[in-house]
C-alpha cells in the first residue's frame, strides 16, 4: 500500500515473469507473505541462485547440474539420430511426447541477421563436429516454425549438405484438435503441402 | 532433466504459488536461467526476505513496512467510518475502486468453527476496541460472500449490536457485466432479495 513498500517491489519485479500480470504478481506476493518463512526461503534462494548451479551439458548444450545431462549419459540413447532445437526447453517438450529415442543439440541461437545473428555469428562448428564426432546419421530439424526457425532450418540443411548425413525437419499442419475454420491460412497452407497418402 | 536438478527443484516450489501450473512454471524458471543474473538475485532475496521486511500495520493490520500503513497515517482518511476485512488483499482491492474514503480494519482471520475459529479465537476485542478509541460511527462489513465470510459479517453485526455503532454489509448480486443465464441461483436470489427501487 505504501510508495516503495516490500511487496510493491516484489510484484514490479514478478510482473517481468513470462505469464505473471499485475494481478497473479499481487497474489503470489500476498501468497508469500502468509507461506511458511521456510518455503519462502527455499524458493527465494532457489531463484537467486539458479544460474550458479545450473550448467551447459557439455555434449548436447542442455541445461544441467553435471558435465553431461542425463540423455547424452544414457547409453541406450541413440548416437546416431540427432534432434537439433533451438532452446532446452524445446528439447523437454519433445521428451514429453516419449516419440523420440535418439539425442539433441541445443543451438541456444537462431539465424537472425536483424537481430546480429548471421550466418557468422551462427553456431555451426559445434554442430558438424559433434555429428562427425558421434557419427551422426540423420539430423531432425526441430526449431521452431517461426520465421527465424525455419530460415535457421534452411540454413543448416544447407550447410549439412556436404557432411554426409540425411537431413530432415518436422512437420508442420493444423494441431492435434485443430478446428480448419479457426487455422490461419499459413498452418493450413502448409498442412495441405505437406499432405501424406493414406 | 536429470533427477534432483536445481531447474526440478524450483519448478517444485514453483507449483506451490496460486495460479502456477506445471507448464508455465517451467516456463518462468527457464526465464529466470535465461535472465539477467542480477535480475534473478533480486527477485529471489525479495520472495526469501518478504516476509522480515513486511509488518502489520499498528492500527488496521494491513501490511506495511512502517509502522503505520500509508491509509492509517493519511489524516484525510475518515476515521468515523470503518471498512471490515478478511485480508489485507481485499482492503487493496477496494482501494482500487477509489470510492472509499475512511479506514479499513483487517481481521486476518473468518469465523470458521470446523478449521478451528470458534468465536473464542476470533479477534473481536481490537475490532471493538478500535472503534471505541477512534469514535467510529458506521462499520461496513466487507468480508467475502462465502459461507465463513457470511458467518463472521452475522456474527460481527450481532457482537457489535451493544457498541453503539451502525452495522452494514457489502451488497451481493450479480457482478458488472454478467449474464443472468450464466449466473448462479445463490447469487441471483441475492440480487433479486437485494433489489432497490428506482
Amino acid at each position: 500500500m505504501d510508495d516503495g513498500d516490500p511487496i510493491a517491489d516484489l510484484v514490479k519485479l514478478l510482473v517481468r515473469l513470462p505469464g505473471v500480470g499485475e494481478k497473479s504478481a499481487r497474489r503470489i506476493a500476498f501468497h508469500v507473505l502468509g507461506a511458511d518463512p521456510e518455503y519462502a526461503r527455499a524458493l527465494g534462494q532457489s531463484v537467486a541462485t539458479l544460474s550458479t548451479r545450473v550448467r551447459r551439458c557439455g555434449a548436447c548444450g542442455a541445461f544441467t547440474s553435471r558435465d553431461l545431462c542425463a540423455i547424452c549419459a544414457d547409453p541406450r540413447r541413440a548416437v546416431e539420430l540427432l534432434c537439433v532445437v533451438a532452446r532446452p526447453m524445446d528439447a523437454d517438450a519433445i521428451e514429453r511426447t516419449r516419440a523420440f529415442a535418439g539425442r539433441y543439440h541445443v543451438l541456444h541461437a537462431l539465424l537472425d541477421p536483424l537481430g546480429g545473428v548471421g550466418p557468422a555469428e551462427f553456431p555451426l562448428t559445434p554442430l558438424i563436429d559433434r555429428i562427425q564426432r558421434d557419427g551422426v546419421r540423420e539430423v531432425i530439424l526441430a526449431t521452431p516454425t517461426t520465421v527465424e526457425g525455419e530460415a535457421t532450418s534452411l540454413y543448416l540443411a544447407d550447410a549439412l549438405r556436404g557432411v554426409g548425413v540425411a537431413v530432415s525437419r518436422i512437420a508442420s499442419g493444423v494441431p492435434h484438435g485443430g478446428d480448419l475454420e479457426f487455422t490461419d491460412p499459413i498452418t493450413l497452407g502448409r498442412a495441405l503441402e505437406g499432405r501424406r497418402s493414406l
